[in-house]
């Protein structure tokens, strides 16, 4: 009796076992049956025993087939289908990253990348420069250097061997301008100023009427050693022999690797010249006259490794020191300091470089490199061409300089940038027509228009610094070009509205080609500028124009009928 | 030593069976832990035994959170995650079923819903009107009926009480030409035509001349029984005695369920009039004059029914039959026939409609009905205003008249059709100019202008249709206006882009408001005109537009920048 009972028993484990066993191959077989799906508090037992629980109720692998085309990979969870974001984001360009909030991780969907600074209240051309508090010009890969003779970036963006773009320089000092505002007061150190502070030099130094004279032939090696770190504006006075081929040396040490680096501020070096640890700029070295240098070394330095072509790392500024300053051949020296900025230096860098290179026959700020288009049909801008972008960012500059300084010369160079707004691009001005009609600057006066839509409403803004800026007598002719871009611009400016995002330009008109979607970076700037006219003009389309712009950004689109 | 055997089983037994039943649970248990992925082949041993497998490569519920704006449930598997197709529906309207093939089950992903029609050969406008052999203008909702009288569709897209929509009846018209150019011949039965063909009438009618006449007061009531199926288009000539409130009565039953059906087609009926059982149409009747009557008796009882908000079924022309023919009153009848269609009357009534009713003072085919529109900005157009698009259906139909009747009361009333072409539409025309330019034919001809591109193209296609079929000295007019339109539109199309779709029209331009993108049909309309288009004109911008509008159906979108 025990014993037909242990066997009934193991005969019951048995049979219990092949079924236990024979439910979960048939659950988990991904061939045969698909997953089910789990129940929330259900018990093994409940869902073994219903093996009819499996239909349609589980997540199994299920093929999308996309427009016909090919097949993706998905998911089916009852009457749901699961779309892998790797498709999506390739399809529709979406960002998605995961996240992790206390220990709870979450996808971040993202319909675009980029960021609407909203006014804080009405444009004022006296403050900062939309947002270009934000910029770092310099820092740009496009930018090969700053040039040690004129302060201000030398472009790559057209042609490798590096030009000065006018366009690039305006915003290099737009940005200076900008951060001088919204930044800390600088922190400054006087190393040497010939009279009150006075640097302890290696070798002979004289100081007289409070400048420092130096020569290394008679005085030896003159040398100042520093242990300086964190602020690397430097910023000097000198007056170098060129045929000594003089030169102020700063060598910079990294703190944690104790590598060495030198940087030559010489009469007779190229403009930028870089080798092993060692970079070379060239500065202004007239005889009898001074030159004021205002150089941030890091930048200097970082340049100067990347035309060498040396992996970029991340350049932390707090990893370096300045730990020596030599001065080679003959010279002057006065004002040696250190600061942590000097915004208005660079700024006036530009300002002064605007002054300087205006073409007097054109009030232009010449591009003297041939711009190419892609798209065919449109004809190269050759070298020489005028930008209304250019023009209105030097606008914006100078009446800025003029504000600031009141030196007429800088309202004199604004007022002179205006000419070409009224000549016709085909005649080498920066002015289209639409249809023959409504005036729009081009911030490239292509054959045939481009009508670029960030480079018009930067223009208008120049415009607007200028009349706002200028003195009352002077005001009339930025007012009137700036009156008739805004109509301009509000009645065109729907035609940019691609009911998803905005065109970068109208090439789509002109050349009957596809339209030239704008990224999301550039589409952002249309909306940031929107958002600054509105606060000068109360018309209802820039203001709706920008809103709907804004809601594009997060997915939401214009109706379809 | 067996006991001890039998022993040692059952606990190994009992132990495998607690750890199978574990290990399911710990797979299955929702709550814990995500389901691991099904590996093709797998058995169920290696799963069992290898718990850590469930580490990072199961499918969990993970939060995607859209733009920073709210959740929705995803799932994730290893490093991608999943996305609800529901809600990639509702995001980007993007349209996905699941179908099956041969056990396979697989989910069907559309960018869009509308079907692209190439064109097999050079667009002639002797054949088919574009596709619209495809169109069963009739049917559609907006369609309160086929009038009795003139034979041609009564719309109510705009007023609901009905009226004749000159674009309408144009496109039925046309329907009718493309359907007879590519449908089967009809079968014809003729049931009485007074003379050769002679019906059993239960009441008394004579004979005479070849007609029937027949007076219900006089030979009591004249009844034809009949067992018809399938062929529903009745026609035949009548001549009734209005005072009498003369019919002509057809009885049809469904075969299936024996309802019964009863269509007067009378003299003193409303336009029509609906209850019950019981369907009414006005036909002519006008004092010793024939009338020609086409009727599509399933069509005529389906607007009956629909008039009185009956539940729309589907309605199946197979199910019904026609039982009985009665006249009423007094009057006579010739040539009686079913068919299985009569797509050249349909035309012809549409044809004659669009003669009979032009405007003498311009031209045009007026649309007695206000026009409203949606957005501000966008005057209603009032009563009486005329159409581009209107005129040249017109135009398509009265040409194609004119081609196989030879009548030339259609050349002539197509050659006025074209007058509005040159006035502007603030003058009563159809003409806008783009930028008092490029001159646009308005599909609604607004202040300020609309610029409705599909309505656009079929004006030109009108054009192209006169130019083409007209006598050669009277080509010249539509040819220039066809012309000058081309131009126009080969000048503007671009303009329609939206990078991923196309714009219906320019109100965005005209009203600074956001784009009114085209719904996919309205999309595909526009492509499968500009397919018609290049076979009649060979620019690039009409194929590569046409080629690009055609990938934008598929999700692929216009490059940026």
């Amino acid at each position: 009796m025990m014993r037909m009972n242990l066997k009934f028993l193991i005969l019951f484990l048995c049979i219990t076992l092949v079924f236990v066993t024979f439910s979960v191959w048939i659950r988990c077989g991904g061939e045969i049956t698909p997953f089910p799906k789990a129940y929330k508090g259900e018990t093994i037992i409940s869902k073994s025993q219903g093996l009819a629980l499996t239909e349609n109720s589980g997540l199994e692998e299920i093929d999308c087939h996309i427009n016909g085309e090919y097949t993706v990979s998905c998911r089916r969870e009852a009457d749901e289908v699961y779309i892998p974001f790797s498709f999506i984001h390739k399809y529709f360009e979406i960002y998605g990253k995961l996240a992790k909030y206390d220990d709870t991780e979450r996808f971040e969907w993202s319909h675009s990348y980029s960021k609407v600074y909203y006014p804080k209240g009405k444009y004022d051309p006296k403050g900062v420069f939309l947002y270009f508090e934000n910029y770092n010009v310099e820092l740009r890969e496009r930018v090969k250097c700053i040039s040690g003779t004129e302060g201000v970036p030398i472009s790559t963006q057209w042609e490798v061997q590096g030009y000065y773009y006018p366009t690039q320089i305006a915003q290099f000092g737009l940005s200076h301008y900008s951060k001088n505002l919204t930044e800390p007061e600088p922190r400054f150190k006087i190393i040497e100023d010939g009279s009150a502070h006075r640097a302890n030099w290696s070798g002979i130094v004289v100081r007289e009427n409070g400048v420092v004279k130096f020569s290394s032939q008679a005085g030896g090696i003159i040398t100042l050693n520093l242990d300086h770190v964190l602020d690397f504006i430097m910023s000097v006075d000198l007056q170098l022999s060129y045929k000594d081929n003089s030169s102020l040396v700063v060598v910079l040490q990294n703190r944690e690797k104790f590598e060495t680096w030198i940087i030559h501020y010489s009469c007779q070096a190229p403009m930028i010249f870089s080798q092993d640890a060692e970079v070379y700029y060239k500065i202004n070295c007239e005889e009898g006259e001074w030159t004021h240098l205002t150089r941030d070394l890091l930048v200097d330095l970082q340049k100067g490794l990347s035309i060498q072509n040396k992996p970029k790392k991340k350049f932390s500024r707090s990893k370096y020191k300045v730990t020596k300053i030599i001065l080679e051949g003959q010279g002057k020296l006065d004002n040696l300091t250190m600061a942590t900025s000097r915004h208005l230096d660079q700024f006036y860098a530009a300002a002064n470089w605007l002054v300087h290179h205006q073409d007097p026959a054109t009030g232009g700020w010449l591009n003297i490199v041939r711009r190419r288009w892609g798209p065919p049909g449109m004809k190269d801008l050759l070298p020489g061409w005028l930008s209304a972008m250019g023009q209105g960012h030097g606008i914006s500059v100078l009446a800025r300089a003029y504000h600031t300084s009141r030196d007429p010369i800088y309202l004199k160079a604004g007022l002179e940038a205006l000419r070409p707004f009224h000549t016709l691009s085909e005649n080498g001005g920066v002015l289209a027509k639409f249809f023959g009609g409504y005036p729009w600057y081009e911030e490239y006066p292509t054959q045939p228009s481009s009508f670029v839509l960030n480079g018009f409403i930067y223009s208008l803004i120049g415009l607007y610094d200028l009349l706002t800026l200028a003195p009352k007598e002077n005001r009339n002719e930025a007012k009137v070009l700036f009156e008739q871009g805004m109509e301009s611009l509000k009645k065109l400016l729907t035609l940019y509205d691609s009911g998803s995002g905005s065109f970068y330009d109208l090439r789509h008109l002109s050349l009957g080609s596809a339209p030239n979607v704008a990224r999301w970076d550039y589409h952002a700037t249309h909306v940031n500028q929107l958002l600054l006219l509105a606060t000068i003009d109360n018309s209802t389309i820039i203001s709706s124009t920008a809103s709907r712009w804004i809601r594009y950004m997060s997915g939401k689109r214009a109706p379809h009928n």
